[in-house]
């Protein structure tokens, strides 16, 4: 950690930061340059709480040189992290295809978007029961019930299922019927549930908030971590941005950024991140092309009787011929899925 | 609403459109134009769901002509509501001055600070007892032992208490000692949580998301509204911005947007919005002078010892000598506080 | 056109709009909904000035049903336009791939580069003569002397050259040497620079600027077609993020988006976007997959004596490396360069 | 300025970046930490040029500790400047109120418009004869006629004018007539022409760009200051935002920021910040508020027939009203204008 102080600062100041950081067992270390001095210190930085620091009179600046997340980190685990998900893996090379509507809708028509995306090579099954919306009057999703249908789904085409938490009062009761749990993008900060997440057992699908630095998203991942669960799977699903004419703002270069800086796989969501089916094909090759462990698409048979999201759902059609693309650019990276 | 087809749509997906309309119980009004043909929907646009709309063929945009907010909204309530927390009124005319540390600390402290800030005009003391912090590393706060000192110091200081919750198992608990409860950023579309303290019939103070635009945090207010509790105050304290100069980008013009779609109160924290003391009174001037129906700024005795963000805090002599400007500023404006 | 008008209008303030509308030879066509008034307009749009209608009292929204570029429209000019740069075209299924220096440097540097970077593959010399830089006391560019080096070297090696140009007065000198003009993203609104590149007749490398959205890009390119030159090539080179960890955020999705508005081919510029080489092989392959008429690249033989953003270039051969997987994607979604 | 090496770098690598200091004529000072390597710069860090440091292998990060501009920082000019438009002052207590149409239109129009802001108390009289408009189908300006209508009405009433210009090889003559020359928002960042305007010898009103943190701000005022032109006063006219509600978003924080960092006058302008009338004065307030050194209003006595922008101005009745409020606040804080 480096402390820069503010130019004219005075010795008595400079001597209460070397205090300061000697009573917490670490070493401090001058640098008197021509306009600023510098402490160099030596030790252990995670015992520092930084925010102290940056309150003394005199500093103008503290600049930490380890990352605050350190199970995530790639010095923590220097090879890739390998998460699986029922049969299916998802990092080190193997990619999680997840495919399925947005939320949860009547059986008959669950079994006929599954059929479909499975026969175009889908391997995880997704589908909302409980339903973030904006609106406090628009379609909350089935509950339990929708949980139901998406296990009994899952297990008649042979596909691990995923589905979002977003209560930390039903974590344990959507554990019981989930293989992957999802956190939504507006709940990546709700740390109350990333705790119970943390401790119930099942992978996690975190999807990183709309204004969350990626190392923002790696503490949240930290949370999971922390807790004794090693199965987080990271995903980019679109930040805001300025430009209206997509939903959200597709940050492909988050997949090699995560890359550098932890072992936690990455997939993306070009669904969410465009809004736009005329969009997503382009930006699933793109994420794939740049390195993701995945893609995860919103397949619909009938967008415009959809419950939720219709108009960014890919037919099964489209979705199947995308998947043919896909293939070829995960030969071209080395990768695959089964 | 207006549906917008795409140029070169047919007449069967015209009539498709219409009805589709129609069958919602609506009339549907053509106006074909030289490129484009134009539908206006006629009748209550809120049983129309939009995404379906938006997934049918040849629908190129859907443009609503009423706000997805209704009880939030000036046409629901023309008159800027007044809400009270304990006995101190937020709104027409109304200051609510919030004050107080991060989080609650030692009794000594917090009664050291809560006279500082109700001796320089005060009229509503803050501090967190549980702490939504990015690090699963750093002080979660006092939990409940943290709310029974919140509580006697505000009782001892004749100021009602803030604080914010977090978890939607611990919103009673919250309730039973808060005269107000407080909904963060990372929380705002929390929904499980919005509806929560939407049935415990406290006050809310909702602080709008990073990414938030007014229209979701308006959807938020919404949330806790329709579930019978009419008691919130919008909190304004910084969005994303590109500039690492301050913490966040403090979007003053939230004030006056909200005032010309809602009738409800909202305040500014620039304390959150800016992360620097020094910028902190000039952009708590610059709120009060744009309408803002408070200001909420946290204040620290000793920010080098604050156990959770010392380096935004005002000193208690800061924070007094603000609150003289603040009045001079509120009597240009025509409001006050007690 | 729609006008959306405010509810509570008076049947005055109807006419006075209806009025001004037919003033200018167009019909308005009248539907009254239950909560507003909206008006279709018939006829040809472009005729009417957006902004006064906007003025006028009871008009709350105005809502263009075609874009305000013509020329650079999808509609103008259905196919794919192929842009020719010397001997090299760009679109339709043609790639440019261009790199080279930030700056022009030494003559036996840019060279050695050339040599390099043709090697590899590419097939378009770049290397900057006039510089713009945030500090006035950074190098500037070679000027003159590094437009005779470039033209001399691009000669050599048989690839067309491209150079920024920032000053009017230059154009025309600009023009003798290079094959294809590039503005610079923070020119990119620099009307007076754009209208003049319009009549140099020389092809033009039109980058996005920071604030950009994709209708302010398409109508700056505008500016250079309606001059009477349509050849232009626009480019993605990232604009402002939060994050901090990229020195922009790369948009990639506003590849294909650019499709489904445009004719024009569009490049991507993943040096710029990201900032960071360790970055940029993904963000290439990425832009590749998404649908890019070629990619833009940034490569010097020696980073930590580059004159100017040394560290976002690859070493020739990290470059050599990266464009062996190109060649692949390229294959994948059926595009070729030579 | 401060290197933070990459952990497991090399001694031949910590030696390399050594030499490389040092042969700058600079020394070094090695913090060796327990996980990293710290180097510290000590000697006039303008010489050394960041970007070359960056690209050495080993280097993680560098930090610099004072700021790039020299010219414009409190360091070099620790008063606030006073700058002279005509005979108004602004900065170090005086307020620049600028007031006048988007564009120069009719002379009538124009006398009618400078006579009434001037009752309100307006001291300086704007009107874009050269207008930087995003299509090249719109009103482009008058030209040089409408400078000499903008000369004669300033004349007329006795206020100094302030006008854009937009092209380098205009500069010349546009000092010829106006007191105070604009750069606009998207020519913030053209350097020619910052450099052309800093050898005119006019007072510069330099406008934020869309994209620019204020240290680029801050950049480009150093463009025209170390031209020998120290006569600049900023404008924060609102930045690019993600909420389409307002045009733009209004940072209000940057006044205080600016006055952290630089000796130059900032002044606010509401009416590009937000593009409503109904939210202009509670910004312009808050500008005033948080220690704006003027506001700048657009105003026009019928908008709907304004050739650009006539939505975003205020009628003259509302200026005049509004211009009592801001003495009030003008009083609060100290300032005055006449």
């Amino acid at each position: 950690m480096i402390i820069i102080l503010r130019s004219g600062v005075s010795e008595e100041q400079i001597q209460h930061v070397v205090e300061h950081v000697e009573e917490l067992g670490l070493r401090a270390h001058l640098s008197r340059g021509t306009y600023r001095t510098i402490i160099g210190v030596i030790g252990d930085e995670s015992k520092i709480p930084i925010e102290p620091l940056r309150a003394i009179t005199g500093v103008a600046e503290v600049v930490p040189v380890l990352p605050a997340y350190k199970l995530a980190s790639l010095e923590a685990h220097p090879q890739p992290s390998i998460i699986s998900v029922g049969n299916v893996k998802i990092g080190g090379g193997h990619l999680g295809m997840i495919a399925g509507p947005c939320a949860v809708e009547e059986p008959e028509r669950m079994r006929e978007i599954a059929k479909a995306v499975r026969a175009a090579g889908a391997n995880i099954f997704r589908g909302g029961a409980f339903k973030p919306r904006t609106s406090p009057y628009a379609f909350q999703g089935l509950g339990e019930e929708g949980l139901k249908i998406l296990r009994a789904v899952g297990d008649e085409f042979g596909m691990p299922i995923v589905t979002e938490v977003m209560d930390p009062r039903r974590v344990e009761m959507v554990a019981e019927y989930a293989d992957m749990m999802q956190i939504g993008a507006r709940n990546m900060q709700n740390f109350t549930l990333l705790t119970e997440v943390g401790q119930a057992g099942r992978p996690v699908l975190l999807k990183r908030g709309m204004a969350a630095s990626i190392e923002d998203l790696l503490m949240s991942a930290e949370y999971v971590l922390s807790q004794g669960n090693p199965n987080v799977v990271l995903c980019e699903r679109g930040i805001r941005g300025f430009d209206k004419a997509t939903r959200n703002l597709y940050d492909v270069a988050a997949v090699p950024l995560v890359k550098t800086l932890s072992h936690l796989p990455i997939i993306v969501d070009p669904s969410h991140a465009t809004g736009r089916p005329d969009l997503i094909p382009a930006c699933a090759l793109a994420g794939l092309a740049a390195g993701a462990d995945g893609v995860h698409i919103e397949v619909h048979n009938c967008p415009e009787k959809a419950k939720s999201d219709g108009p960014q759902a890919l037919l099964p059609e489209q979705y199947a011929e995308l998947m043919v693309q896909l293939r070829k650019i995960a030969e071209v990276v080395g990768k695959q899925w089964d």
